[in-house]
């Protein structure tokens, strides 16, 4: 019996995308404003769900409190009133801080903590704004 | 050709998270304040999904308004202004109401009426706060 | 590696739920109030959702600016401020537009599209209110 | 000591701007796809704000179920699933059913009930939108 | 120049409403299903606004930190996962905890707090559900 | 007859708190992680309330495509995607971006231009998060 547990928490961070091999003209023809060399940032939403099968003892999957305590001290910490394209230590300089690459750097982050603690990951959820979100399911 | 239909209902409730043959450190330890001897609350959202495929005369899969008659009569009257730990027949006593084991109750009381109506349950999706949700697919 | 991106647009539309073949009795059965015959409408959400591998220069599965100019271009502009009973070449004169139906149609139309620009689509998802929305994936 | 209870109804509505005597260029000037001769609609969130001092025993500035009540029979009832330029009996032939116009004629509707329940009016407040939304304090 | 500055914080509780004075039958009559001996409960959301001019090296009217700080050792410290008939100091015994009730109990801690710390307080404002809410500017 | 019509807008952008007469240390005390030197960001909610009788034919206070257009030319495309303490022409430099100064900014910014199209500037509300919103009502 598989269970499904979400919990959400959030960051604000600044970013820009930016390719250095491109010209300023070819960043703005792909990133649009994205490329603004004085960065810009987003309100960040991310959802983090762990499977498993209830404790017939505490009907939990995973004990939701240190579900996010590990997400607090390993994505939120770091990300939060961060500068992504400099200040983190898990996005590789000049890897581009798009959403889609934030979900598989986050999965890869949390991935083995949460498994020590007894859980079992199933998707990395982000909201860049309320309209545009990624997801990775680890595969 | 697989549609997925949802229908959004809404509950109050009280609950607390209490094993009694736990010590109430032990208690405090695992539960922390949802272990409040005197009870806490929530406003759930619960999201059920049926998937099927569309009527070519009538464009549904299911009524949504039977499917939300179905979840009224069956969970909603029974959860609303609730005491989860000590008013709902389908929960057995003892047993903790997490949103974990809420969704496997929940399935259990609406598949076979869903089925009757020519249904058939997808999701139990729950929400007890903007930051903790479970899901449950039925297995 | 497989990421997944949704883009989110918005339409507000009128339509009914009526079968010619049926009585006014029989269509007020089946679809209530659905059915008044000087129409009623929505704000509706649409969702829609690609997977793909991120772009190892761009960290893009798919420009998200060309997701959306897709999106308006193939479908916001056909059903925004429409009837969708009436004005919309996509929905067969006849079939009902629920939700159920809408999300197959929009597939349909955006496939190939998003296909042409390197994408795939996953998931058509539309919400017709707040307490209910439908789903489709292609199969 | 004035306290300030807010209840929010929902309907769903279609409608259209047109101006009987302007011509079809003229309409389409002003009112852009708004006036689209065969409808639109949206989703309206209605909410009703009393004022009042609480009652010493009950708490209740005034019974909230009430207050749902009366808007329920004087609003929601005449407004959803309508076509509120053909349907409603408080809306004006010929009135422009804007959000501006629709606060002022939901207060006059309301305004005399519920100072029979012993409540007194404060603000009508409606959404057509996520994006729009008028109000109105009865002066 | 006066600016207004919000902040929410959230908390979940459980309550009844219920005047020991009355026969069950009128508690049921005038309070429903609020009256549910065991209790139900809710997620609360609490908008606390101050009010004055902006420091002119700051920027800040109140430092936000410390309005939130205020607000968590005062109120939800005391109310999350708290029932309010029972366990609240500032709730008198025998109140009902209604939303109206709660705006202005709750404004009555804040007050003379906020104003300690150069801070003017101008509104209370209190979610039950996403269909209830009240307000209290402390006259 | 005053009756208000509000506009929402979005924009995303980057910022810092930081007094360059303060040590490194003193701008941490009071601004905590919002000094970060290589700058944070947010997704900004804009409310811009206009007050006014609606015309006897269109229905409008002001139509809300023109008041759409002036807040995008005259605020969004200056503030979205950009940084607010180097890019914006109307925030003077050293002034912060706090949410209460740009409430007063973005007032001073709108003010006559509404007026010019016959409108009347009643509130400008801004959201820098879900938790934290400012209010500005031009006096």
């Amino acid at each position: 019996m598989k269970v499904y547990l979400t919990r959400r928490e959030r960051f604000n961070a600044a970013h820009k995308l930016w390719v250095e091999d491109w010209t300023e003209e070819k960043n703005r023809e792909v990133f649009g404003k994205c490329c603004n060399k004085n960065w810009h940032g987003h309100n960040y939403d991310l959802f983090i769900t762990v499977k498993g099968t209830p404790d017939p003892i505490t009907g939990f999957i995973m004990n939701v409190k240190e579900l996010s305590t590990i997400i607090k001290e390993r994505i939120i910490e770091k990300l939060d009133h961060s500068n992504m394209n400099l200040d983190v230590d898990f996005i590789p300089k000049g890897m581009q801080p798009t959403t889609e690459n934030l979900v598989v750097l986050i999965w890869k982050e949390l991935e083995a903590t949460i498994k020590e603690q007894g859980g079992e990951l199933h998707c990395v959820k982000l909201y860049e704004t309320e309209n545009i979100f990624a997801e990775y399911y680890g595969e």
